[in-house]
């Protein structure tokens, strides 16, 4: 028995869920951390690579939907024109986006010796939180380097919860941090696979519902409002165009909404999906491609798929996550501590 | 006792009602209908009025939002571009839009003989849900004249349930049609309101969820899919940018979440907010105007708003309309009728 | 030598010409125009024809773009979304949009009668210019009927200028109306074709350029100021993803800069485009769909040639049309006229 | 008679050139470089200041718009949720967006110790055109002390040309850069300015055209396609909102389009407008903010005048540089100089 079902004596939805029920299940999907717990540094990198080959040469197709653009997220323009992405997506603290933009871009040229030269340069994605209440973010403490450990590190049995670029992050008051889920689906006799990861940083502790029902009667949290922001990457291996990648990613929202959040004002909310299995070849020769998309009449399982994947990787990152006492002292209390308590 | 408190012993969201629990508490605002319940034929048009004066000569600040766009509503193109209302909002059934349409830019000619001579025309706002399961929707039995009859119909003590173009809506099942209610927001140590109004046909039953919770079992709707649609209208008399609006427009979504929806692919979710204190004078003779908008950091109150009247909305539409037989003999239960046998 | 060369001793652009240099050299598009010239009347419906098959069964992949929304057009939020057109494309007058909605609803509604029935409602897409200058517009003149006999005279041969729609717009202070032309592209080495079709109804005459050149010293036009708008319509054959169309679409706005438009404040500038080559099942049974589309690398070419059919059809629609008097004795010279007698 | 006047006997439109015919005609506006020229090193940074204050505690309201989004621009997207810009608006290479980013991020933390420890984080906006014709761009060679001298260099008479982010750029087969223009609007009897200062990497030098007509017969270009990037940055003291802001932002593209481009695939055409008459305090204390705003009905000069100063801009980028040897050996041409031999 997983913690997940340890803690959760209910199923999130009603979709059969993947072998690992992490983003992961999606075949080629891997994700690499680089963490740092250290006195007041709770901060570090998350690398989500989409396929196991090269990023570049072969793109894979994507779209990204802002729920609410208080945030500082890097890349995306280029993903809603082309409609792809080429690099790994890098998650970080707000203030180390830079730093991490300067990593990825020197691993993705270190990899590619026709950058820049042959062929043109390279539409880096990276997303962000802030982790400032728990970690020191004003010291700046992510370098080029961890980007690449991060990437390295990357595998598909990976952790969730405080680790990452989720070390340092609060959600509804209680730890947040790193959180995946899976979802089957059947179509045209074949059998699917959509996963979501998070970053979550995000809501006002006295709204959190866990399955649709309010639990926290008297706010424990010294954060009191939803200041935070959450990073919702979506993967599939169903093949889907850019239009539908983005209908996808819409759905992201119900997810939070069922949660308790109202996507508050400070909130830099950001959805990013890709399909595995639409690949954009670089150096492509033929004029006209040929791709597969879905039956737009299919679509509502997805959406149901994306609405269940987002809630339950928030959940997931709440109950993975250790209660914590990080920068000036400042205490986060995590969600399994408090459902222990509360039960014991 | 109101027939809302009657059927729900709990509150939706924690801020303060209204006087009427309906948009028309913000001042100005006035809704009319015009019915048909007659045989095969269950629709009608539902008219919303931002003010009391001349629309078109004093214009109101809004904007809108496209939840889902399977939908085929009028007029936001110029809503997105001028960031205005110009004219009664419209609402019938998918197949009368063009009549209404038509009626209401006849209304409009009559009520202005400049329009189309001294100055430009007109940018009319018409949105539609498809009543077609109780209706009788292709033999579009919507006339211009009853365009006219809603408009003159306008009063702040409106009906809600089976009226106007709800008469032949469906929503999770039960029977659903117009709802509205309205919350009281404290700024600068003034008073002011916040009201949504509702045509609700949207959502498949087994995903319904009163307040957070599932209700159903066993799903007793013949409609199984949610194939329907939302117009959801938000007006204010606090000073709002349209930037600011779109922003509350958004927030809509949280409502329908909650009640269990996951922003189906077949459904034409629209959202529309105006700002009744921001008004445009058509013909300003100023190049430079004065307006008032919130500080952005009190938006959050507004979210939360949002989400709430929405979702207290669909909920009304659905607690005031009773159990109807429509074409062909179909069937659709009332959720009050639901509950009611339920609890008996 | 047709009246295109009679008239531009240079050539729009570098691209090679279709056949008839019309939309209707992409194979399966026609055009049909009702036009009525009667006394303060000048106005009419354009039909712009997807393909020769059922369009509602096999819809088209479109994308449209606004370049300024001031404008009153329909079935636009729908396109976005789906990503699809299926219904004839509808050109007429801005206070007649309603009635054109209806017109082309009932064709659909009698040549598929399982819409509203069997299966969903219909998104039909209307668009408009305000010809009020010359025809008298508050009359709403055009019928339901005008629509079916505008969709019946479709075809390939059909006339450009002061017709169907285009009966009573004015363009750059001169007569305007419906302009059409095509490029020819190689790709794979096969040959593809582009094309446009616009009502042109924009622009301020002290503001026009023949292929770049200001040939106004004095403006003789009473019509002053930039209030029209254009329609641009544009197909192709080439297999386009939406996300592409959308791309092209954009483009459109360079052969009206080009024109000397600097995009007015008051003009509805609204671009729609279709690759005839995806077309979508209605009732299509597989869960995975098979399309082609570009190489995103040979967009080039495409971007260019929507630069250029824009111009040029705009230029043919102003050489095409004679010069009139209209409503209240409202008088303005057609380009043809201008050019000839200062040539003379 | 200055060097815009030398070299172009016609004038780019006809509204009134500001005292400077530079952007910081506008009130406020400051501009500053760091410039390398050194071997294979052709690169910069130049930072637009929108006023004299603390810009994180007074930010200005501004929107942006995307004409092509092959482009790794930071920032837009907090821009476009909030309306405002808080920072230096930073121009460099793209493959130094993330340095530029540290850099610009800790010029703001060390002008306000709040950032990160009493309120939230910042927004920086970084722009980037592609050098690599001419720089060595993989290797990197912005540092973030170099932002910190572009920024301290601001300053109302700056350089245009071959100078800060613009020293290694390439414009229509010429050597481009920065470039400057103004225009004199008089509203409500008042005197107001609108300008703009761009980044030109774009264009192919066979459509290249200087005041509508081609110049070039053959061409001499070592760099044949289109895939540069144009940045463009619009000031000015007329109080506009957001959408307005944005409104202006579209019409740059007229300019692009007037100079013979046709919005290429592979160029990041990105557009930023700021009104340094609308500040927003970050800690201000009222709920209802007064602002003024443009009555919509004078747009129109507005529009003219962001046509003809980014026409004007792009120009002044070429007129103003030297050619050049770069990287490689890589020669490209001057305007100037290609004019001077053609006339002598």
């Amino acid at each position: 028995m997983g913690i997940k079902e340890e803690f959760f004596n209910f199923k999130i939805g009603e979709l059969k869920k993947g072998d690992r029920n992490l983003i992961s299940d999606v075949e080629g999907v891997k994700v690499g951390h680089f963490t740092i717990h250290d006195g007041d540094i709770h901060t570090g990198v998350t690398a989500v690579l989409p396929h196991y080959g090269n990023i570049f040469k072969e793109k894979v197709m994507a779209s990204s939907y802002v729920i609410n653009g208080f945030g500082k997220s890097v890349g995306l323009i280029q993903v809603e024109e082309l409609g792809n992405i080429e690099t790994p997506i890098i998650l970080t603290n707000t203030l180390s986006v830079g730093t991490a933009l300067s990593g990825v871009v020197k691993y993705m040229l270190m990899k590619n010796d026709d950058i820049g030269i042959k062929t043109g340069t390279i539409n880096s994605v990276v997303c962000e939180c802030n982790d400032g209440y728990l970690n020191d973010i004003r010291g700046m403490h992510i370098t080029e380097d961890h980007v690449f450990l991060a990437i390295e590190d990357a595998k598909e049995d990976f952790e969730e919860g405080a680790v990452g670029a989720g070390a340092g992050m609060t959600c509804f008051g209680f730890k947040g941090g790193i959180g995946s889920a899976s979802r089957i689906i059947e179509l045209d006799d074949k059998t699917y696979t959509i996963g979501a990861i998070v970053l979550s940083n995000f809501g006002s502790q006295n709204d959190f519902r866990l399955n649709g029902t309010k639990i926290i009667k008297d706010m424990i949290s010294p954060v009191k409002e939803d200041k935070g922001s959450i990073i919702i990457i979506i993967a599939t291996d169903i093949p889907l165009s850019e239009r539908q990648l983005k209908r996808v990613c819409k759905r992201a929202s119900v997810g939070l909404s069922r949660l308790g959040s109202f996507l508050g004002n400070g909130s830099g909310d950001i959805v990013i999906a890709f399909s595995s299995k639409n690949k954009i070849n670089h150096y492509g020769e033929r004029d006209i491609l040929n791709i597969n998309i879905l039956n737009e009449n299919k679509m509502d399982i997805l959406f149901r798929a994306a609405a269940e994947v987002t809630e339950e990787s928030v959940l997931s990152s709440m109950i993975h996550s250790e209660s914590i006492t990080g920068r000036c002292d400042h205490k986060i209390k995590s969600l399994k501590d408090f459902l222990l308590k509360k039960s014991s």
